[in-house]
């Protein structure tokens, strides 16, 4: 009882800091966008493959979440955008506090597209809310068909389901459309994208989607 | 203070079953595997590829740890041997409870081997023992070299790591010299298997240490 009472306290404390931290990007007409998969599913091949598509047209900043090392923040600065690594030091998930102070050395005021990238796990991180727009995951196909009635969570709280590395479909058995069906009966709502980011198909949908929703935030920003 | 304290009551609380869990399994000189990966690394193809290589010589029982379905055990089962399905609800990882209640419908009490399918997950699992003799993880070549250093806890309590999907280097990139180092530098004595589950190769190794470690642990059940 005493730990369903403490849960329960971190969980509303959490969901606090991420209703400021959604105040503050509509605030600043800010596009959030929190990206989460299995470790190793390729999030932050999409970052840069993302990147080089957006930012021509939008500013642009990372947040990096990882439990120990800066890998993936040195990618995507190598890609002349800003980053800033949190290390969770273990913990397995992101949540609403670690993105309030990353935003500080983010000077995320002016941008118009935040991406996080979240910890590598399919479970944890659907659980905390961070104040994002848009939840998106990447499951990969060399992770099997199964996962979706596996990990229902993941799949019934995003809005966007990214299909990557389809080039390996000639070399394993997994069968994308029933990966497709299963996701769709979990949640009827989720936009799909078949996806290979190392050999670049498939980008041209998922741009498109960003741009619309970039450019919606933009339109709700109150006049100065 | 209050979260910390509750969180050291529940660990403490596993712990003291997973003592218990230990004492049965060398009660009954039953050796026991806690396999564990991200989703979709291959556990139950090597669960299944481990089953055709040992159920000639051995007594052997699964249990499955998932989130949601029992496809896992209905894999398990067809072929011929008994397997107990845990559906954890949403929690991310198995805990010595869930094994101790488990056990009862394994029979576990005359087996050579019990292998545990932990949830997909490269974080939390980590944090728990259940008892067993030898912690397994699964590391894909399709994760990519990076994730030693990346999810450093999985890589220092593993005794054993396995790199599976071997067969699709020729189609990506990844470089098994970077896992191999930078995983022996998490741990030193980490025994290594480089498989491909889909293909049947490597095996080998993996079976004869399989072996050694059921034989040792049956050496060592008191006389009658």
């Amino acid at each position: 009882m005493k730990q369903i009472e403490v849960k329960k306290d971190i969980l509303s404390a959490h969901e606090m800091i991420a209703n400021e931290n959604r105040e503050l990007f509509k605030k600043n007409g800010t596009f959030v966008l929190n990206l989460m998969s299995s470790p190793g599913a390729g999030k932050t091949t999409l970052l840069e493959r993302t990147i080089e598509l957006l930012k021509d047209t939008f500013t642009l900043g990372v947040i990096e979440g990882d439990i120990a090392t800066s890998y993936d923040a040195e990618r995507i600065s190598a890609h002349g955008v800003k980053a800033v690594q949190i290390n969770t030091g273990g913990a397995c998930h992101l949540d609403s506090t670690m993105i309030k102070n990353a935003l500080a050395d983010l000077s995320g005021d002016s941008l118009d597209v935040i991406i996080i990238e979240n910890v590598g796990n399919l479970v944890c991180p659907a659980e905390f809310n961070l104040g994002e727009d848009a939840k998106a995951m990447i499951l990969s196909v060399t992770e099997g068909e199964d996962k979706p009635f596996k990990y229902p969570l993941m799949f019934r709280i995003a809005k966007v389901l990214i299909i990557n590395k389809v080039d390996l479909l000639p070399y394993i058995d997994c069968s994308v459309d029933r990966m497709v069906r299963d996701a769709k009966s979990l949640n009827s709502d989720l936009k799909i994208f078949e996806i290979s980011c190392t050999k670049k198909t498939g980008l041209n949908p998922w741009k498109e989607w960003l741009k619309e929703e970039i450019n919606k935030k933009k339109t709700l920003l109150p006049d100065e």
